[in-house]
């Protein structure tokens, strides 16, 4: 149950900030399905257009470090942010990028990892060592 | 400031399944460098041997995600929970495995903009889209 | 499914501790409405009395901030915290206490760039500048 | 002890992209002073730039919420991601924004009684009131 | 809705690796049921094996703290890390071992009163008292 | 360096409510030492007094949770919200409440075993079984 209404298409196509961005979500991803992050965003239609530009440029543009890892980076956060969400979003846009059943499964052990060794540096309050700084 | 006491090597060399750990951690990193999370975690030997031996299969063996895909995996769970100790220790490892600034800065981008999508996502309680489920 | 058994209002009446709460929340409120929150606290009838007493004096006895503020304040803090019933409940109060769709699209600018700087400056370790510091 | 190189101001003059975002921070905050938020990005200039931006639309341009408002739900963000950097910057942006102790007062008691009711509310698994849903 | 594919009995059966840890989850337990939990980890046999094997070591196998207070710490945990799954899991598991009413309502009243505190020592940035530290 | 101004004893004392506090913490406690937590919170006489209240009664008081137990609840909240302050005030109460060397092993193995299942969980968002729930 979201906290605001969910924009159908008809509701969005009435607004024109709204349709501009809904169909740049289409083009860019070469689908007809906006999903509802988006249709609850346009509730809000410069948060909306200020994040869609902001995911284009951050996930989608070419850059230095390839789409599924940035898609695994992604799910670490949400998953340590527990936003269901975003767990269910970017889990499906890792598989669409070609993540296999072995690099999820390397990928959990790491997520998992991170999660114990954090709580214990965390409980034991260890100082950083000196080697590990910027000079 | 720990919370426990930090082993040093003579204490570490006076107990035998202390010494096993710091020995192989030295061979396997081929460095005579342990950092402090190991000399905080010699105040309890089997948690000591599971966590090293853990960290040794996940972070070092050879798999299907390369090294610095892990290492950046592991950056943004410790930033999330913000373990300053792993954001140090793990961003050097990073960079010891060739992390470059363009790198770092994609890396910092994906893991802001995932962190502001999540408390949007939660923020407006947005169901998961029956697209995104496993059949 | 919650974790304890959510008390029924006849199940509240036999109890007389319990059925002052609700009776003084129905008052205070001048609504019949009691909430979930209260129904699953009345399994722990001292956490339910210095709960609702806290509530009643943070939230309701006027003060320094106004009504509306300090349900955003709650809000951003509940989303942090994932907590969906928290957010779903103050989210409601926020706009029976007059948050309108532009009030509601600001706080989520600010929710959104706060969890984007603080991922930030916490994967940076950013030192406190000097000028920050109380004297 | 940071991550990154804080750039000071001979470095960030060196470069176009540096020295434009931080003479613009200089002029909309009529203050010389550059904090070291700012210093770090400074690695990283299209974060920089589109950091700066975000913050200069959100925080600063006027809107329906009051600057104190804003400042208060950055603080409450970011004190539940521990962001210790965040707090000390935002707590010493809302005293310049004229926050009294009274204020701060009713500020942390709100914060308190959240979090605590939080932790209530996801220990007990309290399911959503239909009354809070947005019909 | 699991991100991935819950095994059933059949399934796991099939495989070997998947099928030693089922039997050994219901030896240990002397119960037939096999949670969710295991079924969907099932997916990723090394991960299941490790896992199985440190739950039974750190939370089965005799120890010095008792299993009840293991218990309550690990729910603790997982209320903080708003872990749904978690929390119901081992409330319930707290219950088999025990967990009496009012035993559970003093721990939510500490659960409680330390995510306060908390929120409040950070928001305040508190210094650690010397007397604290380990000599 | 925290955002308030720690009071004095000479500060303390110069304010009745401030000082009956602080007076009583002294009593309770039979010892001189009050830490900086209460020194901070003294900027907010109504905080202070509510705060040291529940404390006085949550973690003092007679109870069916006995005190070494509390207190270990009270750690592990404090180390996954990253509280670096309760962390450390809270080991060394639990030491000074018996906490043995074994027991606080055990403790951190709970703590990192927990931390890693409820990450795999939320990242596998695990239906809860609804053997787990309260019929």
């Amino acid at each position: 149950m979201p906290t605001v209404k969910l924009h159908t298409d008809a509701e969005a196509s009435a607004n024109p900030r709204i349709r501009a961005v809904f169909d740049d979500i289409r083009a860019t991803r070469k689908s007809d399905f906006v999903n509802n992050f988006w249709r609850a965003l346009a509730n809000q239609p410069e948060l909306l257009e200020t994040t869609w530009a902001r995911v284009k440029e951050v996930m989608i543009a070419p850059g230095t470090l390839d789409p599924l890892t940035k898609e695994l980076i992604y799910i670490a956060v949400s998953t340590i942010n527990s936003c269901s969400y975003c767990i269910h979003s970017h889990t499906a846009a890792a598989r669409a990028k070609g993540l296999t059943p072995e690099q999820h499964a390397e990928f959990l052990a790491v997520l998992a990892l991170a999660s114990q060794t954090n709580a214990l540096a965390n409980a034991l309050q260890i100082p950083v060592d000196p080697e590990f700084t910027v000079s």
